[in-house]
């Protein structure tokens, strides 16, 4: 790896040969799963995170003409305020909001957006500073620690949320306000003399500068992302240099290492996912993006060993990550613990940015399984049904401790959802002039550019409760174009058909994703039929939590049984290997959902006397329910298992 | 419970009616498994446990005419400095120290124990009060803070230590040091008018008091030891008014709970043990005292539920307590997780000091075989074999991340194995006029008064490596007496010879003791003989964390696999339940051990590409190797467990 080096030029710009994502906007879920969540998510969550925002004082951080409100109470480990960074709160806010306007324009919400944005830019410094804790209460500390205090993470997400809304609306205030915001940070920071070389510990500006960049066209704005991800991990650390600035002793840090930040070592030479999960997956997507941006190869090799480091050793199966609360992070291989799993919401929604960034590169079924796995488990079991309620900690094991909050002292957790889902349509397809990939599975019509054929696509389907999908074209004139249709990894049996006619599959595929290239004409039709048997899943022999159990999966959707179901602690349960386990559709449950059914086995309390003895637990039989993962504590508070002890 | 006055008055003394135990020094173990702990404790943890308070600037603190040196970095989670407490450290040290000196006089440790106490005299304040911390830095502040700053917890450490010192040496100028400061305690506090209704949340002056009354038959110690029992938990609480009182919100308490500190309600009322495990210890050791001389038996009733509800439902199957590192303490009932097991070594001693109390009171068994368990088991394993290294936390599976340190930055549990293996032989024999209770087994000679009768007993045994004893009566003229041997509760099949004839154990045998009531003479001899097959453990299926699983014990010394005995991770096996465990006895591991071995299965790992896979793992042969879990960490650091995965 030594041959990297330190500080690469900027590559001249190549044109894109990767897949370009189609515009959430144009992607429109009609029936069925995902219509029934971006709905709940436009008309509750969105205005309720509104309420909370000003309920909990988030937003009173920006009435700068008054005197600052007293500190919030709670604190982080390192013993900063959380309000050095409530701007990202508003900022991932404004962005989700952002993205249910284009299609559904509301001017109580843009109102709104556009009072935060009229602060933001009374309170933004003559130099473009812009951050409501320093601007109000230490300017005079305002770049002191990049190491602690999060001022680019904060100004990422206001970048992101700026872009969005400009994008919805074509408002360019917020715009403005943000790109002179980073006009003064490329005065601050860089490697020119004069300049600090420094840079965020949290990641988020990165990505957020790769997406200002595809708006403004700015090779600036390109660069800045470069240097930052460039300079990431270079030592002497600039973390150690900046702290004995301050009079502190390095050696004092919280976290003792800089892998907490992913900053222990130039990123190209990283092998292994350490450190804090949510920067982690936000640093790994704007690597992709410059991999692609700066056609860097060394950038997208660097991806492809931690994605595989990642996905092989330190992911859920749920697609949550980072097993533990001390770092809110990794710790070592194979650690994957149930009951204490951390796994924020915030790491499985940011795993599905990564993933699809990763799937537009490289067009592999690989990347989009793991999108897919943290949609509708690890990333969706951090929203309630009702679409006001949150998990940030997304345990595979409960003992009925767990219940959803309403808000969080570190809300970071429910914008984060709700901008997933409220952008999910762009996940969907995505196209060349060539090709159009269909990466996710979901009843929605959507219209899509292929150069200058527009396609016009309908995709029937009661997915993912079972695996038959009906693809209808309309096109104003024949096109000749290739279909990219994925095969998900979990699926060992796919038949596909064009107008009836049968497709090889097992000729056709390549990476999971079968390609079809004819002309297309209006009315044609494909259709996709994925087996989907409830899987057994067991797990590698070094997750020492997960040995002699079972985890139950069916298609794209990991189950777990409640308590509340069975009218015992599932812990309690041993399910014998040849049990058999019949799929029926609840249209009761939560708003519908397929639930596993079947007898197990229980183990008798009733002949106990003190916790151990010296024979094995009587077992007797016990009717069996599972439920989707995603849908769990929703209903009665009780115990909840997604690894079941096996027989 | 209402009935329960809140202060009862003090009750008139009652004669003894409990066992007495047998002073410590009147046991000289001779040869065997206590000899070898009791040798490498005095001869290498006492010396190099004040060098280590030395280096680590603890008995600076006591330079009172020195400016105070800077503050110690690491803090406690209330912000508060570890150094307020350093006085219970050398308290501790002291106590574990003077108990080597009555067999084995020690002119060096007796001199370093001198200079301590010399400094103590010298700090000690003019009204009586003593404390290192708040002489030296902040006089103003002592006694404004009892919820959290350990001031009686850190004297009555100091006072624990001074009665040791003065039944050692007979010297009285610590002792007299800390009867004026215990006059102190009983000026300030109290429920007459005038005084503070507080007690320390950090519960251990309690049952100091009780071993200071013992010596000075001072009523005003005893009661001021019932007074803070019976203070504890009235509400309104204390700690609310103290910290209105320094100008906080008592909600702000970051526990959040006066459970915490076993003060949420009062104590007789306590069916559930809660909170900090080693504060709930000696909470409890201390009713059991009080039990004793108030002749009280509601609180016997509270120790008795709160015993059962621990052992029943809270406790490790090693002894160790307190699952969550959260509160060094319990969380909810059937929480014994393994990997994350707090369990503090701290906790698991002072288990045994209120086991062996309750023995005390009421000969049962099922006392005597927790205070067996954790001096094997969960206990033991807080020192190393070299007697110079320690556990905080004794985890029940690791991967290899925990290692054995030298000292800690909280160095309470050095002390406390310390204390309790100098002392143990006390914890052997007890005494009536009329009776003569073994409690334990291992080599031992010992002089015990019943009454009048001195009773010489030889005691020859492998034990804990096998189940044969041999007793030997030495009397100067014949005696009529009952002994009380203890048939453990893990032992199935026990036989009693008295001088070669069979005792009928099943009629003689009461609450897990047989009582031998006869005319003993000189030469007698009493062999026991305990059946001490392997047994499987399996716990009860609320604790779902070792469902599945088996723990290997036998007698009462349980049982771990680690991998550098195995070569792989134990995490890895399956032990099949038919598989035979053949024992030996291995000379040459740490002192020599019985040891488990035989054949298990092992989960490939060859086959795997990935981490989850819908086919089980495949399983091989491989061999398999338990050692004793006290004596687990001290070799090549690797992956250990305790709870095996069953087949």
């Amino acid at each position: 790896m030594s041959s990297t080096p330190a500080s690469p030029r900027v590559q001249p710009l190549t044109p894109p040969r990767r897949f370009i994502p189609v515009d959430h906007a144009r992607v429109d879920f009609t029936g069925g799963f995902w219509e029934s969540w971006s709905n709940t998510v436009r008309d509750v969550t969105i205005p309720t995170q509104h309420m909370r925002l000003e309920e909990e004082g988030f937003l009173e951080v920006l009435d700068f003409d008054k005197p600052p409100s007293p500190l919030v109470r709670r604190i982080q480990p390192s013993g900063l305020s959380m309000q050095h960074f409530f701007d990202s709160d508003f900022g991932k806010w404004i962005e989700a909001a952002s993205y249910t306007l284009k299609a559904h324009p509301n001017a109580d919400i843009e109102k709104k957006i556009d009072a935060i944005v009229e602060k933001l830019e009374q309170g933004q410094m003559a130099d473009g500073y812009l951050n409501s804790w320093f601007v109000r209460r230490e300017p005079e500390k305002r770049w002191t620690n990049l190491r602690d205090l999060h001022e680019m993470y904060s100004m990422g997400h206001l970048l992101e949320g700026a872009v969005a809304y400009f994008e919805a609306t074509g408002k360019r205030r917020f715009l403005d306000v943000m790109i002179r915001a980073v006009d003064h940070i490329i005065d601050t920071f860089g490697p020119e003399p004069g300049k600090l070389r420094g840079y965020d510990a949290h990641e988020e500006i990165e990505l957020a500068l790769v997406k200002l960049y595809r708006v403004t066209r700015d090779p600036r704005h390109l660069a800045l992302a470069t240097y930052f991800v460039n300079e990431r991990g270079q030592m002497p650390s600039y973390y150690d240099e900046e702290a004995r600035h301050r009079g502190e002793n390095p050696e004092d840090y919280v976290y003792q290492t800089y892998a907490y930040s992913q900053a222990h070592m130039p990123v190209r030479e990283q092998t292994q996912v350490v450190g804090h999960a949510v920067r982690a997956m936000y640093l790994f997507s704007a690597m992709v993006d410059l991999a692609h941006e700066n056609d860097d190869p060394t950038l997208k090799a660097a991806c492809e060993r931690l994605f595989d480091n990642l996905t092989g050793r330190q992911l859920y199966v749920t697609g949550g990550l980072g097993p533990s609360a001390s770092n809110e992070g990794f710790t070592r291989e194979y650690d994957l613990p149930n009951e204490t799993a951390y796994a924020e919401t915030c790491a499985a929604v940011a795993l599905g940015f990564w993933s699809h960034r990763m799937a537009q590169l490289d067009l592999d079924a690989k990347y989009t399984d793991k999108l897919e796995t943290v949609l509708f488990n690890g990333a969706l079991s951090g929203i309630s049904r009702d679409g006001e309620h949150y998990f940030y900690e997304n345990v595979l094991e409960s003992h009925g401790q767990n219940r959803r909050w309403k808000w969080h002292y570190c809300p970071c957790c429910p914008t984060n959802i709700a901008r997933l889902i409220t952008s999910l349509g762009q996940y969907v397809y995505s196209a060349t002039d060539a090709d159009l990939a269909v990466h996710l599975y979901g009843a929605n019509t959507a219209e899509i550019a292929l150069g200058q054929t527009i396609v016009r696509l309908t995709q029937e389907t009661r997915y993912p409760w079972d695996g038959d999908i009906r693809l209808a074209l309309g096109l104003d004139t024949p096109s000749s174009f290739t279909l990219h249709l994925r095969i998900p990894g979990w699926c060992r049996a796919a038949r596909v058909t064009v107008n009836g006619e049968a497709v090889d599959v097992k000729v056709a595929v390549t990476k999971g994703y079968v390609a079809i290239r004819r002309a297309w004409a209006d009315g044609d039709e494909v259709r996709l039929s994925l087996d989907m048997p409830v899987d057994r899943l067991y797990a590698h022999p070094a997750v020492g939590e997960d040995a002699g159990r079972v985890a139950l999966k069916r298609g794209p959707v990991v189950y777990c049984v409640e308590e509340t179901d069975i009218g015992t602690e599932p812990q309690r349960l041993r399910l014998p290997a040849e049990a058999r386990l019949d799929v029926a559709y609840d249209p009761n449950l939560l708003g519908g959902a397929a639930v596993l059914t079947g007898e197990a086995l229980e183990a008798e309390t009733s002949d106990w006397n003190g916790l151990y003895r010296t024979a094995p637990p009587a077992l007797k039989p016990r009717a069996f329910k599972a439920i989707p993962y995603h849908l769990w504590a929703n209903r009665d508070p009780g115990a909840m298992l997604v690894w079941l002890n096996e027989k």
